[in-house]
């Protein structure tokens, strides 16, 4: 038996295995187009964006990044990026490599404030902000009704990648003037990789619609367009929507709420626990999707390799300066408080063997 | 009982139907680089192309064509583009957005001959060369050994889409000195769609590494480089991947060539059989792949539909003008000659009935 603890892949359910495991239908046809419709509609009622459109792009939540930026930003616009770990990194990247320009705030497992951002925007005149709601790399869930202020009163435009965030924690494109919100299949959504999904605001739509796409495959009017058929430009990940369609419709059933309160719940128990047993998490806000569990000891990889060896359960290691300090679980996916607590136990095991 | 005639989605294999209904595993480590690595080194070998490279990318055939001028060509380049049908078009379009200079080869449903391309080349100067070998909208096969020759003797650089001819026709890197190959997963590979793959030859890959790439997404530098501990730069379709390193395996057991030679017999049996109830099919040079059906009375839409609804048999349905002058119909995927003739008799059916 093995179970997964990463952040994505997520453990998967039932249902989803089951489409898995079926054979791809052709997709040129009204079915297909009925299921696109079915699961955007969804969608747009999940993230509260009845009045915006949906996305479904065939790339890794990088590519939709990258794709995001280019079809709502030109060199033009200047952007505030927040950068507080490998994800707000790689959305400077995007900036340097499309000449955007930007100026980030930088920090490092602190926490965001407001006048972090306000001392970065001074007196400069900045058109539009990009952050990664849960900074994935060390679990920071920034404060979204601070960032939407920011936003508000600068009048920038909101992007937000709330791929590891979205049913983990409260995402609402309505209530905090959001204009993009970027998600992908493989984290709480709990399907296979490969589909990353892209919501625009009516706002939005706009300034996308003027503005000249530098891509044929990330060309978001042509999207739009075939969306208004239920169709993409291009062959899409068609398994994996069709998982998507299935997974909205159970979402919408259970209640948005209710996901994010199963998980906090799992997330919350799992923290108190982790400190029971010794070991300990940031002091920054966390997004209930994932914790960084840190090891005083500095064995995080010995202790990693233990568990998939002699328990099957795999977490997320981390890299570079963090790789023996800690690693990160994550509470999304198809998970309980009891195979977490399984996983605090053979944590606790492993330790006492060492 | 429903079965697919079309060109991607294809019938998929038991076997790969297996793995999809799996939980996908965690991908940053040493097992999944284990099947990366083996994916890679079965995909130079069916491909010849042992000294050269294999990127796996997570996108449509069309993202891996952009991918590829992008990553290959510049501004100072000047290219050839056959230009046949909506494929080879959609290499112009690329061109144009990426601000490549080109001259296309421009035909519609005629054989393309070497004097149509040197006539187009004249007195001028060109770096390269991009076909798609099986012109898929029409079915056209260009002539692989002339095409060959053409950049041998401009000294071009030969890139080839083989999306549908990749295993049912002969494509061979070393033999043709091809520069690069673009596949998808949901052709004769017969796996979900979502990932393709660009093969680069030795030569092509001093090229790309020095080119500055003009995208996150899209830098094959990054993927190389990630490439030589079995991984890539963003989340993969890790599903997908696990299921072309087993086709993979099976294609070289049973031959390259044994893959070429039974859908030959399919496509030679399919085509001999439609002649025989009084249809027909182009003059032109066919790809192994598919066989566009042309309907004299023109009612390939109605027949089309007839197929789905009373036998459960989906075939590609033609777009623009040729909508109900001809349908296509593939022979790749889980396909014999026993299923051929089903469809046969279902379309002799069907024309009675009307």
């Amino acid at each position: 038996m093995s179970k997964l603890f990463t952040i994505g892949p997520v453990e998967m359910f039932d249902e989803t295995l089951e489409i898995g495991g079926k054979q791809v239908p052709y997709f040129r046809n009204d079915e297909f187009s009925q299921t696109v419709f079915s699961a955007s509609a969804g969608l747009k009622r999940l993230l509260f964006n009845e009045k915006g459109e949906i996305i479904l792009l065939t790339c890794s939540g990088t590519g939709a990044m990258e794709a995001t930026v280019m079809n709502c930003f030109t060199k033009e616009d200047n952007l505030i990026v927040i950068n507080g770990g490998s994800f707000g990194n790689r959305f400077t990247q995007i900036c340097d490599v499309h000449e955007i320009p930007y100026k980030a705030v930088e920090f490092d497992e602190i926490e965001l404030t407001k006048e972090m951002i306000e001392e970065v925007i001074s007196d400069d005149k900045f058109t539009g902000l990009l952050v990664n709601l849960d900074e994935t790399s060390n679990g920071q869930l920034y404060d979204l009704q601070m960032l939407s202020e920011v936003c508000k009163e600068h009048n920038l435009i909101f992007v937000v990648d709330a791929i590891s965030a979205f049913l983990a924690d409260e995402v609402n494109i309505e209530k905090y003037g959001i204009d993009a919100i970027i998600l992908s299949s493989q984290k709480a959504l709990s399907l296979a990789p490969g589909l990353s999904i892209v919501a625009l605001s009516e706002k939005m739509l706009d300034r996308v619609n003027n503005i000249d796409s530098k891509s044929i495959y990330f060309d978001f009017k042509d999207y739009l367009n075939n969306g208004i058929r239920g169709q993409t430009p291009f062959t899409p990940a068609v398994r994996v929507i069709i998982e998507l369609e299935d997974m909205v419709k159970r979402l919408e059933d259970k209640g948005i709420e209710n996901c994010i309160k199963e998980t906090n719940e799992i997330a919350v128990y799992f923290r108190k626990r982790i400190r029971e047993i010794g070991l300990d998490y940031p002091n920054y806000p966390l997004s209930n999707a994932v914790t960084p569990v840190i090891f005083p000891d500095e064995n995080a990889d010995v202790i990693y390799r233990k568990l998939i060896d002699d328990y099957g359960f795999t977490v997320n290691p981390s890299g570079g300066k963090n790789a023996k300090r800690m690693f990160r679980v994550a509470h999304v996916g198809k998970h309980s408080i009891e195979d977490t607590e399984e996983l605090i136990c053979a944590i606790e095991e492993v330790i006492k063997k060492l």
